[in-house]
């Protein structure tokens, strides 16, 4: 029989699949295709771009030229733009803002075909330092509620170039599941005095079967109510509310773990597409107690869609026990 | 500017692209493709599934043999099993339940290559009468709490079989979503002493801009709050709590502005891959004043998926005004 498992966090209900688990061959590859032409992301392309925000680059080199390893440009079709004022308003029943936010790509390498799991340790770490700066930089920006950074990998997983790079996106608002994140996490802790995703990563820690990967700062697991097979959490292991409260040695412990994550997924998956989340919390409101940042990896080996969108009722096929036993190291 | 706007019922916000919207020509198409075989759900192939549920048939022919219009069984692959008690326990900080449910098909006519709107007015009246029947049966018992409708046409969509069918799950726990709405349509109640649906209907129906079909007992809009290109609602004009309790005559009407609606989707959108999902009351819990029945209807136009999935986050590329624009018959 299925098992029907819930999150403690925001008290979803998912069924996993105990009985037939789908086993990584068993999933149906997805073709990769991408729109053709020159990549604007390349070394040589910087003037396809918009200018550069920020870029670590060697110190002879120029903003808008080679030379550089990780660069931030705004995005060239925005969802949000960054100049103006907010100005929300009612219409009848429903409530609307002007489109005010930021919307960044940081282009991780120049290497037109190395993604994150293929680059050096000190790639990986500059580009989760990019991550740091930009949230830092757009933290001071007294109108935005939340910074979500996430990356699309694959045309499957909504990536429209193949050039990999992570997305930036400031709000003027926290996006409905973070909030439900937050929430949850702080009625947890109002009763119980701890944190929740501590309390998880105690009793991961405990039982190992769902545990990847460990060093001495994080942990990577996939969570017992997975929504997708084959899904892996990422978290400190002591408990920080930020992403970029993160010292020097835990960047570097960080960008170990998610190279070796994502290498797994690429080895027993078959080089998946893929979405990452950085969960963190919010900016310029009032601090809520026992929320715990977190990356959220999801390679994307399923078509299902509109009823796990339409419903937050997700059918898992690979059981997170399973998943974690090929994941393991 | 995008607009960002707020759904009344369950608070999410969304980016709506109204600067540069896709147009239905502007999606990639994505390619149909099933798996090979046999299908089970033709005339002739009744010993394939499993054995009927319930059908609409000829009187003169026999269960499990051709002559039936619309026919349920129960899932060969259910998600969830029929037979046993429910049973609940804790696992450190994680709750469960053993797999309880129901999961059946219901096979919407016996033409391979026919889908809804291709079928005719009776045909589809009797699929709706279908629905309604199951509803019912599965209602009377006591261990379910929430029945969900819902269909997948197109691989794309997540639909594994091209014979157009129906799924029905039947549910000991309402999906997370559906709390989340009756919950947000409760609270407006209770303050305001009006459903939030029919409000929503009344701007709807005055502003018009929204607006697809309109008839007697139902009407079909593009939601101000869309949280996809060409998303569409049907909904009666009139408070009624739950799908089942429609007569013979909302039946009637039901069907035609369903088939209205699915045609001009397929006209205007090159027969795209869709979900939709019957949104009805929950079974055998305390009544929530203030839910209204609906169903929702989601073209599968774009790939973006884990980022939405993640956050509750939706970047809209065509405003529902432009959807609705086209759509209008």
């Amino acid at each position: 029989m299925a098992e029907l498992r819930r999150d403690p966090i925001v008290g979803r209900w998912v069924i996993v699949d105990t009985d037939h688990p789908t086993k990584p061959e068993d999933f149906e590859r997805e073709e990769h295709s991408y729109r053709a032409g020159d990549c604007p992301f390349c070394y040589g392309n910087e003037g396809l771009t918009p200018p550069e925000i920020e870029a670590i680059r060697d110190p002879s080199t120029h903003p808008n030229t080679p030379g550089w390893q990780v660069r931030t440009i705004a995005n060239k079709f925005p969802a949000l733009q960054i100049e103006g004022e907010i100005e929300r308003h009612g219409l009848g029943l429903y409530d609307m803002s002007n489109g005010i936010g930021a919307h960044e790509i940081i282009i991780q390498t120049p290497y037109h075909h190395k993604e994150l799991a293929d680059l050096e340790d000190y790639e990986v770490e500059n580009t989760i330092k990019m991550y740091c700066r930009r949230m830092t930089d757009l933290s001071r920006d007294s109108r935005f509620k939340y910074i979500m950074l996430f990356k699309n990998h694959g045309p499957s997983a909504g990536a429209s170039l193949e050039h990999p790079h992570t997305q930036l996106i400031a709000l003027p608002m926290i996006p409905k599941n973070v909030q439900e994140e937050l929430e949850g996490a702080f009625e947890y802790f109002e009763y119980r005095e701890r944190c929740v995703f501590c309390d998880m990563l105690r009793q991961e820690l405990q039982e190992k079967e769902r545990v990847i990967f460990e060093n001495k700062y994080f942990l990577a697991f996939c969570p017992y109510v997975s929504r997708f097979a084959f899904e892996v959490w990422i978290t400190p292991k002591k408990h920080q509310d930020a992403f970029c409260q993160m010292n020097q040695e835990q960047i570097q412990e960080l960008a170990k773990i998610l190279k070796a994550v994502l290498a797994r997924v690429n080895e027993v998956l078959f080089r998946p597409a893929y979405n990452f989340i950085i969960y963190t919390s919010p900016l310029n409101v009032e601090h809520k107690e026992g929320y715990h940042w977190h990356i959220e990896i999801m390679p994307k080996l399923t078509r299902v869609a509109g009823f796990e969108w339409g419903t937050g009722f997700y059918i898992v096929p690979t059981p997170p026990e399973l998943a974690a036993k090929y994941l393991k190291g």
